[in-house]
């Protein structure tokens, strides 16, 4: 693999989730892989799960981490042919091509502003570093990707379908802040790759990218999306359309115990209790978002030792 | 151990003061017992010689080791049964959760607020940890105690000791803000299971926790407590009673190098010169609190080894 | 060495420049000499090539590395004899005395106030470290000297001359913020130790300090200099006679392609492009930047062997 930016750059899922979940019974297996090599993991935004599955990850096989907080350094400038006389201290053509030098491999953490969609469908942020960098580039949640949310999730449906071709469906939820659409749009394209049967469910003008969910169903009923699912993947996103706005915080739409029934559960995390899902359904035997947090170590682990593999 | 968040986790303080000091002379001498293991150290609140000390006890037992300040992450919600649809992001049921997951120990610190007695005495962030998590936790310092500086500051004494049963003093001091009770708490507690014979002064007003102070003697006298005594531990706290104000700043019980006299001086640090103790003493050979912060180091490593070795 | 707080701690430049470069092509060789030992970084101050080079420099060396913002712990004090009833909660004494409990080599960075011009060139802070810790200091960047970075420039000068003595050109270049004499005193100091011809060209007015200057050519025309110069290190430094003030962003004085010709760019990062050197000079091949950057590993490498191999 010579990055990983987006569930795409895996050729064969099904391979990679093997691998993933045997690294998992014994994560040191290849605890000398990384040897004399450094991941240096850049956030420009808050991270918990990521942050420590990532550098646990790297350190079960072997290597150096080196965590900067970008904010914490210097302002970074994006744009080609700027007179850098304002806020902006660095250019990353030059952040990217030095840092490169100190990584064998550069995890970058950015999220949309929700303001501009064509700014934030361009990953400017991430694909300067893809552009500029001279190492393999880990997305740690972009704009529009968090591909190693994907491959945990692709990971925990694996383990525990109990059906050879499950159903699956992606279902909104309210929230008070207006959220990305990174996770749902890396959670479709997963389940795209995956044997499952997906339907998506959200208010009409929730629509996602269209580019994304292209022959996905998608289906404006909750109720009768949820009946028989075998996996609710919960998650909230403002709306796409009307770019980065709330058009609606309908509480109708919160995952309740009595809607899910025998579903197993799913979400991200961080999830806010009782406004996406109640508290019933996490404090359920059904609720599988620490499972899928203990996989966000392996789905990284799996995807740094791929890329060590691959460099010179 | 199982835990370490009060002095009371520990057994027998005479063996584990025996083994830390042993530790001292030779850091290294566990190198391998951490191996695989990882301690995630989550700070609510600055830190100096914790974070430090903390950090390179596990190194020295071979640990990996990731830091992380919460409030980079998520504002996390304590109260069960919210409608979390304000400012917290992540409830503490799915942080501890997900952290245990890459962590075989989490330590926190978390200092009170010193508005709400009862939310401060319920230490209800460190409880949350302990009740949720599923790795045993290390207290950083909590609303209510600091056993690893109280376990640091019983090294000292043993190491220090003329007398068989010395004679020690904790002396309040004046302080310009309002401090918690964390460090006089858990000096208390861990002097009482120590053969020393100790002595409280402070003026009137500042009385500590009852159930702490509790067979221990109080004299609100500051000059006829010291006299004689051998080691002087010098604390300012916030009042008890009338939660958390300030009422005196009385610098007349500064300590000054005429009243402790051959007195040793103890201090957690960090300490205003001039307003808790005047220059001469921290400058003078008496004082030990260079020599208690070094033992910072071999109280967090003796805690580390004894939970690392109750491990699965 | 016993500390690097100047480029003056080097003894024999041109062997500690060759035994950089011979640590260039295998950064390994060395990794056990730093086993057991822990370099504490401490920042002040903002960084990204300091912090990462400096770290992986540790590393590579099999040290164990701390990095604290001292921001985030507490408010030091300097000054002696303080009533410290203000904001600041602990004294350099006791903070460096203890840090170096924990550390065998403490690494320091901190940024000139340019206010005050005495207390600047006084290097408080950093000396307050050098006369308190038991430790050897590292500096990273103080008020007046960044020894670091003249190390890497000077292995960049010896790896890429082509004339046994080159004509090395320091130009001032214009810059909307006022920004520290540090880099352009270190250059000075390290170029006056090698064998080469080196001449400063600033806009009158921009003089800086005579101490460090001094048996150096000093040209008020910005062409003539840069005529037939082998490399070009190009700075901004705010007025040292009217301290900290900028009298000048006289656009004129950023470099351009037209005026280098063929010379070497150098500069240490960040830099503002179009504000202090056109994009079509860092874009071109003779851009040195990159590779002084890459170099700032090495430097910081071969200074901490050097400081390793002096400890007890």
């Amino acid at each position: 693999m010579k990055k990983y930016t987006c569930i795409n750059d895996i050729n064969n899922i099904s391979d990679i989730i093997k691998e993933a979940i045997d690294l998992k019974k014994n994560p040191f297996q290849y605890e000398n892989i990384g040897k004399h090599k450094t991941l240096v993991m850049l956030f420009f935004n808050s991270s918990l799960r990521t942050r420590l599955s990532t550098e646990k990850a790297a350190k079960n096989l072997g290597m150096q981490v080196m965590v900067l907080n970008v904010n914490e350094a210097w302002s970074l400038e994006f744009d080609d042919g700027t007179i850098m006389e304002f806020n902006t201290t660095e250019h990353i053509k030059e952040a990217a091509m030095v840092i490169s030098q100190y990584a064998d491999i550069i995890a970058v953490r950015v999220f949309p502003n929700l303001i501009n969609k064509q700014k934030d469908k361009s990953e400017i942020i991430l694909n300067s570093f893809i552009k500029y960098a001279s190492v393999p580039i880990l997305n740690m949640e972009s704009a529009t990707a968090h591909p190693l949310q994907g491959l945990a999730d692709a990971i925990t449906v694996e383990e525990l379908k109990v059906n050879k071709r499950p159903k699956v469906v992606l279902s909104w939820a309210p929230h008070p802040k207006a959220l990305p659409h990174s996770v749902a749009n890396s959670f479709i394209k997963t389940m795209k790759n995956l044997a499952v049967d997906l339907t998506i469910t959200h208010p009409k003008g929730y629509e996602l990218d269209s580019d994304i969910t292209k022959g996905v169903h998608i289906n404006y009923n909750q109720a009768a999306t949820i009946e028989n699912a075998d996996f609710v993947y919960v998650k909230n996103w403002s709306n796409y359309t009307d770019y980065g706005n709330i058009l609606s915080e309908d509480s109708k739409w919160m995952m309740t115990q009595e809607m899910l029934r025998n579903a197993k559960f799913m979400h991200c995390l961080p999830v806010r209790r009782n406004v996406v899902v109640e508290d019933a359904v996490l404090d359920s035997d059904n609720s599988l978002v620490i499972h899928q947090a203990n996989n966000r170590t392996y789905a990284a682990q799996i995807v740094l030792k791929k890329i060590i593999e691959n460099l010179d």
